[in-house]
Parts: structure tokens; C-alpha cells; sequence
């Protein structure tokens, strides 16, 4: 078979970077601070066996049986009645989409959206799983910095200038891999900026509840009502192995984003979307996100501690009030890739900064994930890697 | 927002004209042949519960957990072990990838092999889903029609020898909508014959082991081996709510469809998948598989005598070996959309042939499902349809 046979689109897509680092660091001894996993801990795996035993106890058929596109109706009640409740954003069920995870939502916001050549923009550093979505529908990615508060919009205007953007991409809160979150006034900012232009926000925000410190900021739909898409994820407040997300858009987009859908894979499970409903609407939710973002606030209270401790002064590093990740800033004569690979040797891992950066940089960065390990491997990984970090710098220059 | 804002292919998209149809049908008053829907009686709802239960309790978390895009590791091992018992093609397990059923496998391979204005060869007649998944990828369609034991190969040739085709994608057993099967002597011209061109065959077989009456034919994998692509799915034989299918390609093809599915959703339901397997090992599949096909094969008796009774004669019709469906051809003075109108009327549905058809034609084709419905709403259903018949019949031509 002749390799012109592949679509040219198969030499854009980046191979990700973390699936390699992740077969590295398949060995349990290694201390991993590279993914992205939730602490298995808190995974109600009792109450959604006894949602299990509930749903399929008696059943008819249907939870078994091809099912809508726009998936499980009291699924979507349930996340618009949740959006109203906790966010105060007013949306109709009508415009909630059930996703396998929010990244099937990045695929599908792309097949609506992007032609070959398109443009988007999105943050700098960004998140790896949307660089790979979008780049499959070969877009000219237009990566924005960010700053403490969010995105640079002064650099944002001149992107939004000079190309026509169907979309800015942002992880709005806890973002992935920086751990900064937007204010307020850069929101407000924001759509000031945007409401000028005719393209659209996808604010990704599977981080929004795992809040364990500060307050929460409104929605960009606050703002800028339906030219904003959002998306939101189970993975990080019941279970990713559920593969439940959702996309809220309004009705002109959601009829065509379920056509897309509809031509990947018809529906997303419909035992599961069951299933996890019967747990959301029969267990303490809110105690049990309560209980994950305190546990993940003293696991990042516990990476700080340590980092203070044992890394150079020299070292910067973010102070995400929720979510999973953050962010170090090495000293410029220290390479993240070299530590990387000194700190595998010592059974460690991160993710080194590069693969955020589409545009070259991202060499003295690294992301660190806090929320999978318990206190004292996070603390006994962060020493080790203190340790190499003191062995490189005092090498001679 | 202006429409330009969407990718243009939202416009070559056909909107579903059975997700349409369905809604029409979705009084339960009314007796539809017109999804292809399994007949939910035969799920095994009680075993998957027992799965459920088996595989959350006293879990270490893994079944709620990110887990490997290539699918669970065990169930891949089934899949190719079935394979080799069944259906005597030899795979390894690393040439299997599980998805969300096979239409989202059709999605993967169009993400790896097909760019705007590539040729692809279907079949006239074709598959929906195929038609659906394809279009979004804004290829060139090349239908080649049925005969009553295959694809016409001279066509074939004539296509193949006008254009570098992608691939040839076939719904070998029991063909959605026609109902015919591939003989052996057909497919092994079609190997010879594609042999002697640089392209793939995706092998899409949902129906392989609903087989009623005949013999199988072998995979066309036995003559092309790593030049064919396989497509199956659990949503026939198991219950189609997992959303669980698969696809086998050799290593280098299957390389990239891992990395289009990491693209497009990271991996498929963990938790369903573990849950399928441990149903599969547990019981006895071949019985229940044996259960159902003697049930489709009865009501497909019970729906060709309901024909032969009520019909009038000009009517044809495919007496398929298996499968879901059977094609009905009109006399050229009787429309299927009037009929599909006029019997709605009188609460039967069907499917009529346009839709199935992207070059025009099927104007006196419809496809019936003999699948979902028990005997008696079958014989009442053809009865009513067989009157409208009539009478459209009886009309001063």
C-alpha cells in the first residue's frame, strides 16, 4: 500500500506527547506527575454499581437499545438544571449535547466549524487534547499568550485583526497546562473585545467545580449569551472511564452539531447516561465534588510545601485556587527536556513544556499534576526532582 | 453570526432522512419497519447487570478510569479469538481497536484515508450510516450498483480504472438495505480484481452471525489479507445501548486509526467494555447469538409470507440468509414515497429507496425491517401496506 494512500491531514496530527511519556512512566515505581488522572479514591464505585443494579433492575430494553442522538433527556435536564443552579447561566436542555467527554466535543465544535486552513486561536500554553482535535481538521492555529489573569488580549485583538477566527479556545478555569484562571475583569474585557467580531468562544471548563480556593467567576455566556459554546465534562467529578461529557450550544448550532454527531457514532452510551444519572439525582453531589477539591487542595498544598522545600529559589511555579495542574517556570540555563530525562532515571515524571507550544518555546516549562498521587509521593517526587534540579545548576555554566 | 462561519462541509452533510422518519414513528401506534433496531426481548439484561456488578465490586478503580485508546486489552484478545474460531481469519489483538460501534469506525478510517475529492467506491444501494459518516470528510462517492451475489465487478473495474480509489466499502452479509450476501466466487473475483490496484476494501460485517439459513462465505481478509479493513460491533449480537464495535487493520494502518480515535474521544467507555467482556466469558454467546437468528429467521418468514399473501405480485423482494432487512422493489408506476405517505397514514413505516442512493434512483425501492417487530404486528403491518398497494394499484394508470 503506497503512503499516498492516508489522508494529508495524518501529517499534522501531532503524536501525543504525554501517550509516550505515559508508556514510560507505566512502571507503578515511578512517582508520575505527568498525567492527567483523577484520584481513583474518590471514584463512587459503590453507588454507581448500586445505579447499575437500579437501571437494568426491571428494565424494558431501553437502556440497552439505540437511543437519541442528543442523548439521555433527563441527563440534559439534569446538567442545564445544574448550569442555572451553580452558574447562573439560564440554558434549555434543548441545547445540551451528551458527548463521550469533552473531547469528542472538541471533534465534533471542529467538524461544524473547521476547513483546511481555517483559523483559530488559542491560549498559550494550550491544552494538549485540543492542539491534537483541532490540528486532525488542519486549522492555522493562532496560539494567544497568557497572562496571570487570562488570555493577552491586546495580542488577541491583532490575531482577531489580521484572520478571520471561527473560534477562540480557552480552559477557562484551572487552566490545563498553566493552572491560571480568568478574572473577572478579563472576562468582562473579553467580551467586550469579541463582541466586535463575528466568531465564536468554546470555553472549556472541565475544571469549573474543583474549586478549593477563591471565588468563581461568571461565564463568558454571562456576557455573550449563545456566540459562546461550552463545554463541561463528568470525567473530573464522577468518572472519566464513563466517557461523559457534554457541549451546550444554542439551537441553529446544536442542530448541526448533532448531525455531526450523529455521523461519528450515532449516540453516546445509553447505559451509562442512565446510569449516571440515577447516581446524580440519588447521591450528595456536591458533598462528593466537596470532598475531591479539598482533597486535591492539600494534594497542591502538599506539591507547594514540597517545592518550596526542596527546588531552587530560582524555580517559579503557578498557584491554581482548583483544578489539577501547575505550572513551573525553570531558570532560562535549566532545560525542562534535560531534567525530564535525568528525572525519569530517578523515577519521576512531568510533562516537559514543549508539546504546549505550537509555536516553538516552552523549554524551560513543565506541568506538574497534583490530583493523582497521595500526599507523600507527591512530597518524595518533588524532592527528587529538587535534587537533580541543584545537581544541574551547579554545573558550570 | 453569519452561516460562513460553518465548514462547508455542514453542507454536504445529508441530514438523515431515517432520523427524520423515525420521528414520524415515534407513536408507538404505529408498526415501524422502518429502523434497524435489534428486537430488544433478546437482550441479555439480566447478565450485563450481573457483569455490572461483578466487575465494580471491589474494583480498584480501573473500570472508572482514564484507560488505553487501543480498548481493553482482554476483550481485544476475544474479538481476534472469535475471529479465528468463527470465521478462520487470523488477527492478532494488536490489530484490533475498539470503538464506539462501527459507525464511529467508519468516522476513524475517513479521518486517516480520506481528503476533500477522494474517491471512494460504495455500494448502490449503500449503507446510510456509511453515506452519513463519509460525507463529512467531502469525498467524491462512487456507487457501484448490487447484483443478487455482489457488487457488479465490471463497474467496479470501470471505476477503478478512472479514478485512485480510497477505498471500496462493503456490507458483505446480509447488506443494509438490500439484504444480499457476497457468494464465494464473488468475492473471489473481487480480490482478483482488486488486486491489481493500489486501494483498500473496508469489510463493514454487523450481520455476520445473524445468519438463518446458508453457508458462509469467507472474510475477504482469506484473499487480501492486510489490504482489507474490518468492521464488527457487539450492537447486534449483544445490545447496541454499549455502543461497542471494532475495527482490524494491519499494524501500520492501525497506528493511525489510535491516533484519530485519541483525537476524536481518548478511548471508549472502560467500564462498558470491561462489562461486555465479563458478559462474554461468562455465558454462553453462541447459544443466545443462535436464539436470536432463529428468531429474525421466523420473522422474516412470518414478513415474506405476510408479502406473498397480501402483496400484489408485481412486487419483488430479497429472500436474505440473515441479517435485519429485506428490498422491495415496486412495479415503475408505484412511487414509495406516496406509498411511505399514504401508509403513515394508516400507521405502517418503512423506508423508501432514495435516500440509500446518492446518484438518484430507489424511487421504487423501500427497505423493510424484519428485526424489531414480533409476528403478528409483522402480518398486520404488510397487510395494511399490501391494501395501499392496491389501491394505488387500481388508480386509471
Amino acid at each position: 500500500m503506497a503512503d499516498s494512500l492516508y489522508a494529508t491531514r495524518m501529517n499534522t496530527i501531532p503524536k501525543s506527547f504525554i501517550r509516550e511519556i505515559l508508556k514510560v512512566t507505566e512502571d507503578p515505581q515511578i512517582i508520575s506527575f505527568a498525567g492527567g488522572l483523577p484520584n481513583p479514591r474518590f471514584f463512587p464505585t459503590q453507588e454507581i454499581a448500586q445505579a447499575a443494579a437500579a437501571v437494568l433492575t426491571g428494565a424494558d430494553g431501553a437502556p440497552l437499545q439505540y437511543s437519541t442522538t442528543e442523548g439521555y433527556g433527563p441527563l440534559r435536564e439534569y446538567i442545564a438544571q445544574r448550569y442555572r443552579d451553580k452558574r447562573g447561566v439560564d440554558l434549555s436542555p434543548d441545547e445540551v449535547l451528551i458527548t463521550n467527554g469533552s473531547q469528542q466535543a472538541l471533534d465534533l465544535i471542529c467538524k461544524v466549524f473547521v476547513g483546511k486552513g481555517d483559523a483559530i486561536a488559542i491560549e498559550r500554553p494550550a491544552y494538549l487534547g485540543a492542539i491534537q482535535s483541532f490540528s486532525v481538521y488542519e486549522p492555522q492555529l493562532y496560539p494567544v499568550p497568557l497572562l496571570d489573569d487570562g488570555v493577552d488580549l491586546g495580542q488577541l485583538k491583532a490575531v482577531l485583526d489580521r484572520h478571520r477566527l471561527k473560534f477562540f479556545h480557552t480552559v477557562i478555569n484551572f487552566q490545563n497546562p498553566s493552572g491560571i484562571s480568568y478574572s473577572q475583569d478579563k472576562r468582562a474585557q473579553l467580551a467586550e473585545l469579541l463582541s466586535s467580531y463575528d466568531t465564536l468562544v468554546l470555553e472549556d471548563d472541565p475544571y469549573a467545580e474543583l474549586r478549593f480556593e477563591g471565588t468563581a467567576a461568571p461565564s463568558m455566556r454571562t456576557w455573550l449569551d449563545g456566540r459562546v459554546i461550552l463545554l463541561g465534562s463528568f470525567s473530573k467529578i464522577v468518572a472519566p472511564g464513563l466517557r461523559l461529557g457534554w457541549v451546550c450550544a444554542k439551537r441553529e448550532i446544536m442542530s448541526k452539531l448533532i448531525v455531526a454527531k450523529q455521523a461519528s457514532d450515532l449516540h453516546s452510551n445509553s447505559l451509562c447516561q442512565r446510569m449516571l444519572h440515577h447516581y446524580l439525582i440519588n447521591n450528595d453531589v456536591d458533598r462528593h465534588i466537596a470532598t475531591i477539591s479539598t482533597a486535591y487542595g492539600n494534594q497542591r498544598k502538599t506539591m507547594i510545601d514540597a517545592i518550596e522545600a526542596h527546588c531552587p529559589a530560582e524555580v517559579k511555579f503557578t498557584r491554581p485556587q482548583g483544578g489539577m495542574f501547575l505550572w513551573m517556570t525553570l531558570p532560562p540555563h535549566l532545560a525542562a527536556i534535560e531534567l525530564f530525562e535525568r528525572a525519569v532515571g530517578k523515577r519521576v515524571a512531568f510533562v516537559p513544556g514543549t508539546p504546549f507550544f505550537v509555536d516553538g518555546g516552552g523549554d524551560h516549562n513543565m506541568r506538574l499534576n497534583f490530583s493523582n498521587a497521595d500526599a507523600d509521593r507527591i512530597t518524595e517526587g518533588i524532592r527528587r526532582l529538587g535534587d537533580i534540579m541543584k545537581q544541574m545548576l551547579a554545573r558550570p555554566q
